[in-house]
C-alpha cells in the first residue's frame, strides 16, 4: 500500500512514520506539508535519517489521489480544506484533527471559533473509535479520527453508561495530558523552564473535547449526559489519565460493573480491563495503542472511580488512526500496532 | 528563640531547617533523629555545608524540654510517642504528621493502621489552619499541623461551603500531588526510572487524608460532606493541585463566590485568590507559603469547579508550621515566610 | 526459536521482552528470576498484561539447557555462577553484565570489588560489537555483551585511534547517562525527588567501565589509551551521551576523520555518522538500537570534540545482545531491531 | 535603596525580584522592559502577585537616572544602547548580559555577531567576579556581570591554573546546563516535548562565553589557556555543571591542591569545596548563590577532575549581581543571599 501523511513533521505524522516504517502491508510513505515543503524531513527530524529520506512534497489533489491512504495530522481547519477534494477519488481517508468530528456545525464553530467543514463531507465521515464503531468504520471512506481525550474517557465510561451503571446527569472527568498534545509549535506555556516541575490545569470548563464526548455518549448510548470535563498539563512529554466521577445508579454492584467491561472489551485487542491494582499508570501504555481501564467502587459514598489511560500520541492519535486504517483496508486490525509499552 | 527539629533529614525537617536559617527570632536549631544519630547532618545533606554544621542528637525528653519550640517531621506513629511527655514541660509543640489530627481513634486507626495516640493529647491538640482557626491556635500548646491534600483542599472549599454556595453532598476532589509528598524513603514507587514521565492514581478512595478533610469540613461549617477524594502522583518533585467540583446550590452567582473567597481571605497574608486566569498551575507558589485558589463557574452544567495549589512542603507542611509557631510564640505571622515563589 | 531471560524483571530483561515480542523468529519466551520466582511478571510489570502472561520460573539448568537462547541480565557476579554451567550443553549464552568482559581478573577483581568468573569460560567468551567483531561473534557460544557506556564511547572513538588520527595518549570522556543504566533497584542516588531537577558526577574517575574500554581499545586497535572517564546522571530515564576530546595528530584534517567514519560504519544498520549538527541529541536514538556519531574538529585548539549517542537500554544492552543473537544464529542482523526512535 | 531593573520578565529580571524582594537595604524595586511596557508584571508572571504590583515601565533614561541601581538583564546587544547614557548620572550599573565583558571588540563581535558596546563603556566595566576582582568592584561605576558558564568554570578552574598545578596548555572543559539559561523566549529547541526526556550537545566548540573564560584565566593568573569547552543542555531547568580535565603538572599532590583551594576561598561566603563526596550535585546549590567545588586527583592519568556547580540564575546571575551590588554599595556582602538551597 501507498500512504500519505499531510502535516507529517507534526507529532501526529511523526508517530504515524514511526508505525507505518514497520507496518506489513505498507510499501510507500509519502509525507507532505503545507508549510514546510521541500525541506528533507529527516534534517529537520534527525532521528528519521535512513529511516525516511526524502524532502516534503507541497500538497497536491492529483498526487494525492493516487495514494491508498491518506492521513491528515494538522491543524484544526486545515483538513476541511483538502479532504473533500479527495472524497471519491480513491484513497481512504483519516483525518486526526477535529475538523469532521461534530455533526452539529454550529456547536463545531461555538467550540472551535472557526468555520466548519463542508457538511456533506462530515456527513459521510464516520467516528474513528473501533471498539464501538466497528463495522461502520469497515466501510467508511472518510474516518474522524478521535480526539485523544475523548478516547481515554469514552473507552472508560460507555460501557457503565450503556448499561445504566452510573448516572450520566452527574458526571465529572478530570483528564490530564502530557504536552506533546500540544502539538509541536513552542509557547510559552509549552516553554521548557515553565512548564517542567509544574501542573496546570487550563481550558477550564471550555476544552473543545466536551462537545465531542456528548455527542458520543448521546449517539452510542441513547443517553444524554450532563459532564464536567476539565484538563490538566502534566510535566511529561506522553500519556493521558481520564478520572472520571459518578454517582452508581441505585443498586449497582461491582460484579456487574466488571461484567460489563468485560462484556465490552474481553475480545478486543487494545484495551485492558484491570481491577484492584493499587497504583495505576499512564507509562504502562507508553508508546502503545493500549487503553488499560480500572473501575473502582468506594462503598463510602456510592460512587465509581473511572480511570482510562493511553498514550495520546498512539491509541490517542496515530495508533487509533492506523487500527481504522486496518479495518478500512481489510487488514488484521493489530498489523503494526503490537508495538510493547516501554515502562521503562 | 531555640529550635528543636526531630526527625530533622526528613523532608518536611529539612524544609524546616531552609526556612528557619533565616527567620529574624530563630537563633538555635537543634536537629535531632530516631535513627541516624551522630551522624553530621551536612554530611548526608551536603547542601546544608556552612549553614548548619552539627550532628543529628538522639531523642532526649531533657533535651527537648529545654528548647521553646518543638517539631516532629516523623512517620505516622512517631510522634505520638514522644511529644505526649514533652506536654506541659514548656516547649510549644508542632506535629507535621498525622498522629494527633484525628480526633476519633476508631476512625485514626481504621485509616491510617496503626494505634491511636494517646487520647488527652489528642484532645489538647489544635488544628493548625491558621486561616480558619488562629485564635486557638494562639493559645495551643500543641498543634497537628495540616497535611498537605487537607490544606489545599479545604482552604479552596472551606468558603464555598460555609456560605452554602456549593452542595456538600455532592463533592468531588481530584488531588495530584509531586513526589516529595512520598518522603525521603526509596521505594519502586518513588523510584526515579518507574516515576519520570509517568503519572499515576494511587490510594484510589482510600487515603489517609480523607477523613481529615471530613472531620474539618464538620467542624468549621456545621456541614457533613459526601466527598470523593482521589490522589495521584505527578512527575514532580513539589506542589500539590487539588481540583474539586461540586453543583452549584439553587440562586449561586459568580458573584456571591467571589464575594465569599474575598471576605474569607482578603487579609490573609498566604492566600491569594484569582480570578479568570486561563492557565493556574502549582509552580506559582514553588517554594513559598502561598495557597492560590480559583474558582470558575460552568453555566452549562451549573457547577463549580474550584482550585487550590500550594507547594505541599511549605504550606502543605513546614512553612504552614513556622505559621503556626509565629502565631503561638506571638511573632509576626509572616516571620520567615516572605519567600517569594520561584516560577523559574 | 525459544529464548531464556534470567533476570526477566531487570531493566535489561524487561527491555528484552519488549524486543523480542515482535522478533520474527523467536516462538517462546521464557522468564526466569534467582529472586522472584512464582510472581507472575505482568503482575509486578503490569505493562506486560496479555503480552507475557507466566510467572517467572526458577534457575534450572536442565530447564535452561533446552532452549537455543539463553540471556543473563542480572546484576554482576550472578551471571558467571549459572553460565559455565550451560557451556556445551546447546544454548546460545549472551550476558548483559560485565561478568565475562574483562580478560585479567585481577583487574576485574580490582574494579569490581567481586570474584572474577572462571577463567575458562571468559576465555571462551567474545566481546560482542558486532560493528568491530563480527567474525568472531557469529561462531561464538558466549557473548560478553559491552556496557552501556564502553558502546557509546568505543563506537565514536575506534574509528579515528584506529586511523592515528587522534592522540590515545590524552584522551579524556566525559560521559553521560539516563537513571535506567543504575537498574530497577530503589536507591538514595535514584529517589525521583533527589534525581529529579538534579544532574550529578558520581564513580569519580572509578567507573568499572573504564578497564573494559582500556581493554578493547587495545584489543582493536593495538593501541594503549590514556583515558580520563567520568560518568554523570542525567535527570532522564533514557540515553547515554559520551562526549570525548583528543588533540588531532599532526596533519590530520576534517576530511581525512569523515573518510575514517565512513569506512568504518557506512555499511552498519545501527551507526549512522552525522556532520555539522549544531544540536545532537539523545532522543534522536530513544528506543531504537542506533548508535548516532558526530565528530567536529575545533581549529582553534586542534582537537577533536566526538560525540556518540545511544539509548542505553537498546543499543547499550538488550538491542545490541539480540544484535548479537542474530548474529550467532544466522538470521537478518536487523530482525526485530528495525524500531524508530521515538523522538516525541 | 531604589532599584530598577530592564527586562524584569526575563529570567534574571524575575530572579533579581525574587532576591531583592527581602534584601533588607532595598526599599523600592522599578521594573522597566522594551518590549513589554504597560503590561502589568504579575499578570504576566502570576507568582509575583501581591508580592510586586506595578505596570512595566517604558524605558527613560532620566527616570532612571534617579535610582541607585539599575540592573539589565536584557538580550546581548540592548544594554549597550542603553548603559553609556546613564554613566556619571549617579545610578550603580549591573549588566547581566555580555555586553560589556570582552575587552577586545573584534574579539566581541566575532563571537556574538553584533556590532560591540562603545568601547569607552566597556574600559569602564568591571568584570564582577567577587572573589577574584572584589576591591575594583567596590569602587567600580559599572559592571559586567560574570556569564553563567564562565562563573562556574573560572572559580573552579583558577586556583589551580595561579598556582601552577595544572598545565593550562591542555585544559577541557565539559560544561552542562539547565533550560533556563536559554532564557523565556519560546523555540524548538527549548519545546518541552524535545528538550524533555532529552539531552543535547550545542554549540560545539562555539559559544561566546569561550573568549570570556579565555580572557579571565589571562588577566587573572596571567597565564594563556588553551580551552577545549563545550555545552550540554540539561532536561531540568536549572543549575551548571562545569566538569574540567587537565594534566597535573610535574610533582603536583593532592594537598597542594587542596591548599590551594583553602586559600583562595576559606573565607569566601559562596564558595564551598568538598573533596571525596562520591556523588557531587548541582541541586546542593538550587536556589542559592553558592558555587559549590570539588577537584579529584586520577593517579592512574595524573590528571585532575575539577568540578563546579552554580545555580545558573543565582550565582551564575542575578545572585552574582546583587552581590557586585552589596560590595559597590558598601553593604554587607551576603546582604538578600542568604537564602538556603532547595535540596529537595
Amino acid at each position: 500500500m501507498k500512504i500519505g501523511i499531510i502535516g507529517a513533521t507534526g507529532y501526529g505524522g511523526l508517530e504515524l512514520i514511526r508505525i507505518l516504517t514497520n507496518h506489513p502491508n505498507v510499501h510507500e510513505i509519502h509525507v507532505f506539508s503545507s508549510s514546510e515543503e521541500n525541506i528533507h524531513i529527516s534534517h529537520k527530524y534527525t532521528h528519521l535519517m535512513n529511516i525516511i529520506e526524502q524532502p516534503l512534497q507541497a500538497i497536491s489533489i492529483d498526487t494525492l489521489a493516487k495514494l491508498d491512504v491518506v492521513f491528515t495530522g494538522t491543524p484544526a481547519g486545515v483538513a476541511s480544506t483538502i479532504l473533500p477534494d479527495l472524497l471519491g477519488k480513491g484513497p481512504k481517508l483519516i483525518d486526526l484533527s477535529g475538523d469532521f468530528r461534530i455533526q452539529d456545525p454550529t456547536i463545531y464553530e461555538t467550540w472551535y471559533q472557526k468555520p466548519a467543514a463542508p457538511q456533506q463531507a462530515v456527513q459521510q465521515a464516520v467516528y474513528g473509535l473501533p471498539e464501538w464503531n466497528r463495522q461502520q468504520i469497515q466501510t467508511a471512506e472518510l474516518i474522524a479520527n478521535p480526539g485523544c481525550y475523548p478516547t481515554a474517557t469514552l473507552l472508560s465510561l460507555l460501557p457503565l453508561i450503556k448499561e445504566g451503571l452510573i448516572d450520566p446527569a452527574h458526571l465529572y472527568t478530570d483528564a490530564k495530558s502530557g504536552a506533546s498534545g500540544a502539538g509541536n509549535k513552542p509557547s510559552q506555556l509549552t516553554h521548557y523552564s515553565e512548564l517542567n516541575e509544574n501542573f496546570s490545569i487550563y481550558k477550564i470548563n471550555s476544552h473543545q473535547h466536551i462537545p465531542e464526548i456528548e455527542q458520543t455518549v448521546t449517539t452510542l448510548t441513547g443517553k444524554t449526559p450532563t459532564l464536567s470535563f476539565n484538563t490538566h498539563l502534566i510535566p511529561m512529554t506522553r500519556g493521558i489519565m481520564a478520572t472520571s466521577y459518578a454517582p452508581l445508579t441505585a443498586g449497582t454492584t461491582n460484579e456487574q460493573i466488571q461484567e460489563a467491561l468485560k462484556t465490552a472489551y474481553d475480545k478486543e485487542p487494545f484495551v485492558r480491563v484491570l481491577a484492584d491494582k493499587p497504583v495505576f499508570s499512564t507509562k504502562q501504555v507508553y508508546g502503545s495503542n493500549f487503553c488499560d481501564i480500572q473501575v473502582t467502587i468506594d462503598p463510602r459514598t456510592n460512587r465509581a472511580t473511572i480511570v482510562g489511560v493511553i498514550d495520546n500520541l498512539m491509541k490517542g492519535a496515530a495508533g487509533q488512526a492506523v487500527q481504522n486504517m486496518n479495518l478500512m483496508c481489510g487488514l488484521d486490525e493489530k498489523a503494526g500496532l503490537t508495538l510493547v509499552p516501554l515502562m521503562i
